[in-house]
């Protein structure tokens, strides 16, 4: 705990991977590309989800739990969507283990499965399946239903919460009686998923359509929120898909209409995953170790006490403890880090590794001159306040760190993003400088995958739609149809 | 909805399916044991786990979260454990689907596993694994975790909420420097669950120790919690397990102590699951369907205006909406019910099916003469109020309906306790009346096997030691050791 990261500067992968295992916010499960979340990084995790989980609530959605465990057969159902994710997913095929003749364990071959069964890679198939049981009428419409689940995707290159081959999300998945009411539903959660991000998370995203060849396999539409790390690639930090009928059609799902015809139901599904919490590391993230928003940290200020006796110790907690009780008072989440034996500066490394936003550092002296001292973790600024008016004080920084590690944020990201209408500058900054670059495309997927055989970046998202026919494409220079954000991402 | 469900004395096991389905509580998954927890089931489930979780976090417990996939070779160090799940476990053996030469999806040879990966029934072994890592000194003592998670036991019977081949649960895993410290952490979880259980839940338990044969493998005590359902068979609630270091030395677990010796760890695990809410259907229902205590039910309160007209609607809508807007300040979950073109008979149906406490009716003539309808659900009890005071009345009847449906729940067990000192008396009573057997045990297993054998019934928990050499076993005659109670179980 004591030794600090490698710096960004040096090696921003290296860096990334200490941040997590110093400050426990993760650690690697024994089978592949699996995933221990620890206390701390949990914590963070409840306290994204809890927001996130209101707001779906406010907006009329309900959770629900449907099986890990999918039918082999659903998965092919729909084209796409078997496309997608045939290539990654565990498959169970026995439920028995037996001793052999070695006495070493081994599938009952008795116990094989008829039909192998998919671990969800994501809830689709199996919901439909169930919404075809429970959708008869309009009086059905809208369902609007979320679940909090683990999902597997067998991924083969791996990273503490970037991509693991088990992870947390959500998904919401609904239905709806018309299009343009499934487009609006995309649109409003595509805006709630903004929101949280910004405001509680302190992370800026573009948002925008995907391509086609980078759309969720099944959907019509991929919305996406792009967001910039530390080291100028993007992140896609959340999707609200637009399905279209493709999963009713697929999965036979018809309800009978006001007007007595039979219809096919409307879809949506959208998630966000533990991801975040790796954009968090990277967005806000230095070479002392994270640093948290006020509004998602599970500590927000920590209280160390600077003593040689007991005795003194016994003064400043006296001194302090109307200070802690206001913090309770006004779920303000507080710690006492009054554990003996341990420096003050060993305590101040490891919450500042942790990203506490605020210490509080309280002397014997202190409490004779009626002072605190109060320390930022997104500034390092350090100022003594009078002992009278701290908890003011403590919830206006509160309040300022938030902003402000949204502000720095932003800055980075504007002062990355790239006005582009030349390949070999596009190239330039894409090898060199790193960033986001808009520029004009040609709306073709062949333009898009030369692009990106070239220089490694992608489409993050479409911002606008090019009406005039005057703009030429970046690289074929054919007339260009949208305006995109291109960048290598994780 | 309209239609009601299978009386009790009919067919108990009908009648219970038939609530789950009506009351929209749950529904059978496409691979076979598996279940979907529907909107309304997964709202009393938060509710429960929510209240759960605040008591572990009171208690210092914090979240976090492991993987899903356990190698196969960590279930074979424990003898027990392996012993207790080899039998009932999903194995994952490749990684990816592929078409064969006919089209059809098999999983692809080439990406069958080195090693086969355990979808988890349980997580002491992955824990434990994990703990080896993290626990050094005793200074790194006691870790107290909890995760709420999913878990697989492929079972061949199974049945909504009490035995599916996944669930939902909480599973608690610490660790501690000393084996007293051990015991009482087993002990205050055993303790932290009753009191949820009876206050919340309603549901009166009686606690106690399993037997060798019943407790789970890989513990050294296991305490339980029973409850008796409806139909007077035993449900066996939650358990809270002192391992010993049963799992320390497994997995090489030791710590520094302050003597500076070092020490394996002792180790507790304890879990609630879903099936919590198969106890809550089967301890409270009644032939109209679900019964729910108001502290755990999504809905608290149903209003239902009686009107025919848009006109009325509005008077009505006025005159309760001081009553709705008292409720929503204080917390008092409710429900408007204006849905158009629906009976108020319906409408009574559908809420008294999903076990709404309380239920509102208001007509015009209510608004005239200021007053107001209200009946319990637990009761069947409908009265008329003033306008005037109606808020008391809500809160004092929704507490009266908690404290009621406890009761009754506990009249009825007790009127189905026996105090037997007779085989032949326990026989009629297991075979004929049923209901929990209070009896005293010569701690043989053989003794408890052949009692199983004949009668179907098993030892749900010891609740004493008996110390005097004067009382005889109710099946062998030699001294008793222990008075427990017997019944049948699911």
């Amino acid at each position: 705990m004591s030794k600090g990261v490698t710096p960004k500067s040096e090696n921003y992968s290296k860096w990334y991977t200490d941040v997590i295992t110093k400050a426990e916010l993760a650690d690697y499960g024994p089978v592949k590309g699996t995933m221990i979340i620890r206390p701390y990084g949990f914590q963070i995790w409840e306290n994204i989800k809890n927001i996130f989980d209101q707001e779906f609530k406010k907006t009329g959605h309900t959770n629900a739990y449907f099986p890990l465990f999918i039918p082999k057969s659903y998965l092919n159902k729909e084209a796409d969507h078997i496309e997608g994710f045939a290539k990654e997913c565990a498959i169970v095929t026995h439920t028995r283990l037996k001793a052999d003749e070695d006495g070493k364990l081994i599938p009952d071959p008795e116990s094989k499965l008829e039909e192998e069964v998919i671990v969800r890679p994501t809830s689709e198939t199996i919901i439909w399946s169930m919404y075809k049981k429970w959708i008869k009428s309009h009086r059905d419409l809208p369902i609007l239903i979320n679940q909090w689940a683990n999902v597997v995707r067998w991924e083969m290159r791996t990273r503490l919460f970037l991509r693991t081959s088990e992870f947390l999300w959500q998904e919401g998945h609904t239905a709806h009686a018309n299009k343009q009411e499934a487009i609006d539903e995309t649109l409003k959660i595509l805006n709630i998923y903004q929101n949280v991000i910004e405001k509680s998370m302190g992370i800026p995203v573009i948002t925008g359509k995907k391509s086609e060849s980078e759309k969720f396999a099944g959907a019509e539409d991929t919305y996406t929120m792009e967001a910039m790390m530390g080291d100028k690639k993007a992140l896609q930090a959340g999707t609200s898909h637009y399905l279209g009928t493709n999963f009713s059609k697929a999965f036979d799902v018809k309800f009978q209409d006001t007007d007595n015809t039979e219809k096919y139901v409307y879809a949506t599904s959208w998630g966000v995953s533990t991801r975040l919490i790796g954009a968090l590391i990277m967005v806000h993230g230095d070479d002392k170790g994270l640093r948290l928003p006020p509004n998602i940290a599970p500590i927000q200020i920590v209280i160390i006490p600077i003593y040689k006796t007991g005795e003194d110790l016994k003064k400043i907690t006296d001194y302090i403890s109307p200070i802690i009780k206001e913090c309770s008072n006004n779920n303000i989440s507080y710690y006492l880090d009054n554990r003996d034996k341990m420096s003050p500066g060993f305590k101040f490394n490891e919450w500042e590794m942790k990203g506490v936003p605020l210490r509080i550092e309280v002397g014997l002296r202190d409490v004779e001159n009626k002072k605190i001292v109060m320390a930022r973790r997104d500034t390092s600024q350090k100022d003594i306040f009078n002992y009278e008016n701290i908890f003011t004080k403590i919830t206006e920084s509160l309040k300022s760190i938030q902003s402000n590690l949204y502000q720095q944020a932003l800055d980075f990201r504007e002062s990355n993003i790239y006005n582009v209408d030349d390949y070999e500058l596009f190239k330039e900054i894409v090898n060199n400088k790193g960033g986001f670059i808009k520029c004009a495309w040609d709306g073709d997927s062949i333009t898009e995958n030369a692009i990106k055989k070239e220089t490694n970046a992608t489409i993050r998202c479409i911002t606008n739609e090019i009406a005039n026919n005057d703009t030429p494409c970046i690289y074929s220079k054919k007339p260009a149809k949208f305006e995109v954000i291109f960048s290598k991402a994780y």
